[in-house]
């Protein structure tokens, strides 16, 4: 007789021919290529504060996942294996099957492999570790950043943020227009090619999670400068567009977590490779600003104002 | 002003010299050894399926560690580096504080750098990933042991079982006797020394979590073998040694959970061996049955009659 575990093994039992021992030992055995740094992240996902209760298992497979890679991808690493904790309230094999096929189709997307988990019977919580790999010399971290740099955003902002108000009931007349993004807040495509391909041309990245001024903040504590964003330049989609002096999409460009697109900067003398980058990852990269002396995030508006910026980013221990 | 994020990441900052790269990135950087394989583990704990709420937060740092450690120890792996996941119904300075200096204390016994994690508000929740180093060949499996060989356990089994019969108030008038253990419950201590001793000795490993005879028989499982186990033989602490014919006791011998003790074959051949790497780890190591063929585990009293197994080790979702 099958028990529970054995269900729940079934469904997340996936060919791992990149391991040298995958899932059924004391721990999985990995083999990293010659030279190559690990590029190491743990995310928690936890119901109720990260994803709402009845949140689409397939989506939510997937965006655990993707939220995993998005922090690869701002290293500029190559996905290779990830391991999965999960805390179920009961066995639901449908829901299973949906999470696990959300999770495993993006994987193979990225070529990541799951080597090793855990699971147990708990409130619904997800753990994942994912471990990549770069050339140590080439990753995109936190502290490059440069005086003289320019700032770059890809993708768009603040459809995730929008969405979410949407969802919420809180989007008056706009419900319509802010429902659009809903795939996008449920889910995220992480920039794994955008990441690699800006090896060797961005100076700093991070990936935008908890809204673009914290997440840029980030960028500029670590390396000890300052920012000018133009605010008018910030990408929004098609549908965003359309309410540009939106208070609220405003506030969702400039601080609404979970865009999981990436900030990064770059020499300006290399604005054309970056162009090459995002052109060769196929992502839509902006350039937003520079990187000035100082410690301060400036927003500036299209006549050269100041603009106050949105409170900080999400905090899963505050208020918001 | 700190926030409690960063409250918690100053309880969590430790020094990490053997990372290019830790805490406050995307991600960690880490540089394995050349030709090393990486062992990768994760466990997850949930308050009140794997500890009881109100247990003492310094233990439990230590044994969340501990359990994942133990896989590592299981694997003849040296471990290097973890991430901590951690869900927090609130945030708690003092117990905080002490769920951090625990695990730390541990971890610098071990040398194992905390490089990367993730705080979140919800249901306490530990989620551990270990990662250790093994020379590929030299890895100890499950899926080595072969007929002849020996089967042997460290230290003594079933005391952190019993323990836990007293906590709950189910252990009668052994009361006092069983909750000498509670020391071995809550602060397991994983035999990383001696899986590290075991490589090139061992056959296959396990670290004992489910019981013994779930554990052993994964072992035979993965290798397609049978056993043959005396029970007197079975390691008990001194306070279970007086209450050898108890049922409570033999059932927490061979299926209780928790030991955190290594069960391991080795050839015959190599007896002294593992004598000698149980000397030198400084852990007491029982021969305490044989690998035979066929794919059963069969247990003996001192008189050569088959004893009935326990119950199947333990489930998260089964009643147990």
């Amino acid at each position: 007789m099958a028990s529970e575990f054995d269900l729940i093994a079934r469904h997340f039992t996936w060919p791992s021919p990149g391991a040298l021992l995958a899932v059924g030992d004391d721990a999985a055995l990995l083999s990293p290529a010659a030279g190559a740094a690990l590029a190491v992240s743990t995310d928690l996902l936890v119901e109720g504060t990260h994803f709402l209760a009845g949140t689409d298992p397939r989506r939510l497979g997937h965006k655990c996942l993707a939220v995993n890679l998005s922090d690869l991808a701002a290293m500029g690493a190559r996905p290779r294996w990830f391991t999965l904790g999960l805390s179920l309230p009961a066995v639901d094999e449908a829901w299973l099957a949906a999470f696990a096929a959300g999770m495993r189709a993006l994987a193979q997307a990225h070529g990541i492999e799951l080597v090793g988990g855990d699971t147990t019977r708990g409130p619904l919580t997800i753990a994942i570790t994912v471990i990549g790999e770069v050339p140590a010399g080439e990753a995109l971290r936190r502290d490059g950043a440069q005086a003289g740099d320019e700032v770059w955003v890809s993708g768009e902002l603040g459809e995730a943020a929008c969405a979410l108000l949407a969802l919420q009931g809180r989007a008056g007349s706009r419900a319509a227009v802010f429902a659009r993004g809903r795939e996008r807040l449920e889910a995220p495509r992480p920039r794994v090619a955008l990441g690699l391909a800006l090896r060797g041309v961005a100076s700093a990245a991070i990936d935008v999670s908890d809204g673009l001024c914290a997440d840029l903040g980030h960028v500029l504590e670590r390396s000890g400068v300052g920012a000018r964003v133009r605010v008018d330049d910030l990408p929004r989609s098609d549908a965003l567009a359309g309410c540009r002096d939106d208070p609220a999409v405003r506030a969702a460009v400039l601080g609404g977590g979970d865009d999981y697109e990436l900030c990064f900067t770059a020499p300006a003398s290399r604005h054309d490779r970056v162009l090459a980058a995002g052109a060769a990852a196929g992502v839509r990269v902006s350039a937003v600003g520079e990187i000035v002396a100082g410690r301060e995030l400036v927003l500036l508006d299209g006549h050269g104002a100041v603009v106050r910026p949105p409170r900080a980013g999400y905090d899963h221990f505050s208020d918001g």
